[in-house]
């Protein structure tokens, strides 16, 4: 018998409300031996990709059976389904409009059900607030064992995320910033395998034409020198060496990068 | 026997600096097994009323014989008392200055005692930080079994919260914005009990009078709508569908709200 | 036999990214049992003085056996070595720039060890996040039992912080500001050993020349008077009670303090 009891919590809510604490508090009245871990409650309002990245970026780091929980769901009340996926390590749950997509698919879904089994709720469920009335029931239910065929029915489409692909074309990359971590790294969605580099890399960022070194780490570069590296997500990511990429270049998420790839 | 063991912590330090930490190594020294949970550091600095909403927001939401320990003290260190209300539920720690009167009022007050008992407090206590040296081992020992009356007498007058209560007049309820949460949501202290709408609202903020849709969630609306609902809080709200309320109409947490009653 | 089973956690990643919860995965992982309590994610980037101080100040209230990790790592993928150190009451784990050395010598230093085997590593090293690719492993493997010395070669020689020390020349003590609180608290690196007031002191911050009532709390002050007093750090500490005394005063880390110390 597999012992279920971790959950990571995802969510655009911050951490000045209580609405981050409402849902622990529900979690631990149903399952009192889970360990909840934050993944992050500073995602955009609203920001369904960076809760997405942010959920897919970690979700591989924590143990095999731990639940999922991600609430950045502007439709929150509206026809939107609630969903739990199963992957083959793990399960994930929130509202159906991608933000579970990026990182269920990194792990192979096996099944996905509709959340519609009212027993599994709290008894009053506010229109403006599921995560804590439906998602925090289930993945405490979940993580103490209830299967989740127990929650509704099996559904095969659900909405998929349309982020931007990486387009190659003759010897250019263009891809886009995916996010801007707090040290202002322009982490881009171009991954090592496609594209590998010499010694330096040259890439065009708005209007702005850069010849960058290609390091292996921050340190290797004088401090306030821009390097391109592969980060620890494993994307191309443009930084500078103690000092603010994204300030430096006054780039956004969502920005476009080209990049050449010499063949 | 009960086996209580699980604490939350409200307070106005912020998560910069290790005032929280210190507080939560305090409580695993004497209770290593104790669950702890955060309702919120980001009070507004010495905003008891804030304090008061954000721990009365979460608190039914923990399970039965949980401690909420809650640290929103300007006075610290002079002549205002410590306490530890207990309830029918729970117990609630912290200073007597109306921070825990709020939720614990709402569960029920059974006893109230006076934190005098040197023996549960840390061997040097700081003037400047009850929170650490008085509280926390206070909620600590409380969460592994200690009875509240060992901590010092009984006392039945304590500090009590002015909130401003709702006034009706004719078909005019006058309320007060209690809180701005982190979407830019105007709360205010008029329950769904004290006014029910049909489809509209007709609401005077500050010298805006607007009509608003009176809706069950916040997608019903068109995005950058303003809209009234109820709020998982169960008080009346103003929201801009994936906006900021607060923006839209520069209101701040006290200002007046009226609301046209319909009879 | 000892159960070891805490681990601090004190960084300059933020809260808003994932970095923080991949090393929380990557720990429980290994150790699923490990309590892990967030000293403080917000130091400064790059600051490890900032680091050091938080952690100092932190680390004397967690439980004997506590593993403490800390992240403040510039020079992550370059030469720079990793290490723990075993003191007289817990482990610290972290880079050798200094971060660790201020809470470790107050504790005393028994036995440093570099950080080389790569059986307790993840399998693949980003040069970019050491955090997460050899300290949390590292300090989950700590927390379950295994020896300091399994993880490399004893060492004698690490990197001392330079910290600003006190002077005093006839009657007059020249410090620094170590660190500004959530607050606006000025905390110097002044200790009550080194000067003892009366009910004044004379302090000269900048250019101010100030003469304040030297209490015993906050409270003491009327809301908004400057006041000196010893903190619940220890040090000599300038505050306003209710208000804030870097934006008063202007006055930012590093900057010098001078305190006339009546003989």
């Amino acid at each position: 018998v597999v012992k279920l009891q971790m959950i990571t919590l995802t969510s655009d809510f911050g951490l000045r409300d209580s609405y981050v604490a409402q849902m622990k508090g529900t979690i631990l009245s149903i399952n009192p031996k889970a360990t909840i871990v934050d993944i992050t409650h500073e995602v955009e309002k609203f920001n369904i990709r960076m809760g997405a990245f942010m959920l897919s970026s970690a979700a591989p780091f924590f143990p095999k059976y731990t639940v999922h929980l991600a609430v950045i769901d502007p439709g929150v009340g509206t026809e939107r389904r609630a969903i739990v996926i199963q992957t083959k390590q793990t399960f994930f749950v929130g509202p159906d409009n991608g933000v579970l997509m990026l990182a269920a698919k990194n792990q192979g879904i096996e099944h996905i059900y509709q959340l519609a089994n009212s027993n599994f709720r709290l008894p009053k469920v506010f229109n403006t607030f599921h995560g804590r009335d439906i998602f925090a029931p289930v993945a405490a239910y979940l993580d103490s064992g209830i299967v989740p065929s127990e929650f509704g029915l099996e559904i095969t489409e659900v909405v998929e995320p349309q982020f931007v692909s990486v387009n190659s074309k003759y010897d250019l990359l263009t891809g886009e910033i995916l996010h801007i971590d707090s040290f202002g790294n322009l982490i881009t969605n171009i991954t090592l395998q496609e594209a590998s580099f010499a010694n330096t890399v040259n890439v065009k960022l708005l209007n702005q034409k850069l010849t960058l070194p290609f390091c292996k780490t921050y340190g290797q570069a004088q401090p306030g020198q821009a390097i391109a590296l592969v980060g620890s997500h494993g994307f191309l990511e443009i930084a500078v060496n103690q000092g603010n990429a994204s300030d430096k270049f006054r780039i956004k998420p969502g920005d476009i990068i080209e990049v050449v790839f010499r063949v």
